[in-house]
């Protein structure tokens, strides 16, 4: 198995997290996103989105989209989980988690940056004004969930890690990246802080993976 | 079973489809988007993201996300399958479903059009262009991908439709609205015309719905 994917990008993170809370063993290959290698040619014959991450499944398939990965990642290696067992409780995990990977991400991206700063002419307070937009609306709508649903507890859905505490913990190493304050949201924070207690977690930051500014 | 929705809501229509494919028995209830009511304490009440769909699963559960829905559907309702057995070939699946449901619709929803609009400032041109960009950005990964995959068959994957027709599906409906030229896209043109000659496609789409304009 290999993980083609970069420091920084936080899809990579998620798949990361997974392949480490699970122990599964796979190689891992740094793709140039700064010098838009994900963009070029080579990539794309891989994985024809160019986006990051990828997963080579050591069986001649080549995955894409973070969720997607996570999703197999579980089917073929269950244990530890990262799904409750129960149906709702599954749905709830994965809205979850769509909150930060459908909603919120994918408004943060480079290639979104690019277009609305020099394509649509946003200055630099226009352009924060939007990223803090996007991170916020998602915690909004996290944090009711927590504090609304019995289910919540140690973790997003019980105590220990699901996909929606990989998500949760992406989407506020986003908020650091692009400082943007979420410390009033506590029950976020709280799950946060439980999840970076976990190596699985801590050692995939993207600051420390190589490549990473020290 | 209570599927929360608007005519025009794409997700919505996803979840529709996915309803009438397995064929399983629910109410509508009607949100007055157009008049935000899903944004309203009301609504928020039963989902904290205020957001469209929401289904209550007749159990005390109310979930959300459109994908989280039709992950849900599938496993409460197995057949007719929505994703094929092969691990791999699920992943295929979902990636592609997310390409629509993560990486693009996003960018297309109201509350983002309203940001660009009243607060950044974006004049009709450069609105124009901002949708463009994400419905053909998606187009051309999901294109690729359909011609270089030997898996692409009638629909998506194989011959039955899955879950990354119906999101393919929603995301025509999506460049109809905004008056995209997707015609070059040909796989994509000839899947979806497939879809919708499956009376649970066509009798969905959001114009045959009530309060849809005639």
């Amino acid at each position: 198995m290999i993980l083609y994917g970069n420091w920084r990008s936080l899809a990579t993170y998620r798949v990361r997290v997974a392949l480490a809370l699970k122990g599964i063993p796979h190689e891992v290959a740094a793709i140039n996103m700064q010098g838009n290698e994900h963009r070029g040619a080579a990539f794309k014959a891989l994985s024809p989105q160019g986006v990051l991450p990828a997963l080579d499944d050591g069986h001649g398939a080549v995955l894409f989209q973070s969720l997607a990965i996570l999703e197999y990642l579980e089917e073929a290696h269950p244990t530890p989980a990262l799904l409750p067992k129960n149906l709702a409780a599954r749905a709830r995990v994965r809205g979850l988690s769509l909150i930060v990977a459908a909603d919120a991400h994918p408004l943060l991206v480079p290639r979104v940056r690019e277009f609305l700063q020099q394509e649509a002419g946003l200055h630099d307070g226009e352009l924060k004004s939007w990223l803090d937009r996007a991170l916020l609306t998602a915690l909004d709508a996290i944090e009711a969930n927590l504090h609304a649903s019995p289910d919540t507890g140690e973790f997003c859905h019980g105590d220990t890690p699901t996909m929606a505490d990989i998500c949760l913990a992406s989407h506020l190493i986003a908020a650091q990246f692009f400082k943007c304050d979420t410390s009033s949201y506590k029950e976020a924070q709280r799950i946060f802080a439980n999840c970076n207690l976990i190596p699985a977690f801590a050692d995939s930051h993207p600051l420390k993976q190589p490549g990473a500014p020290a």
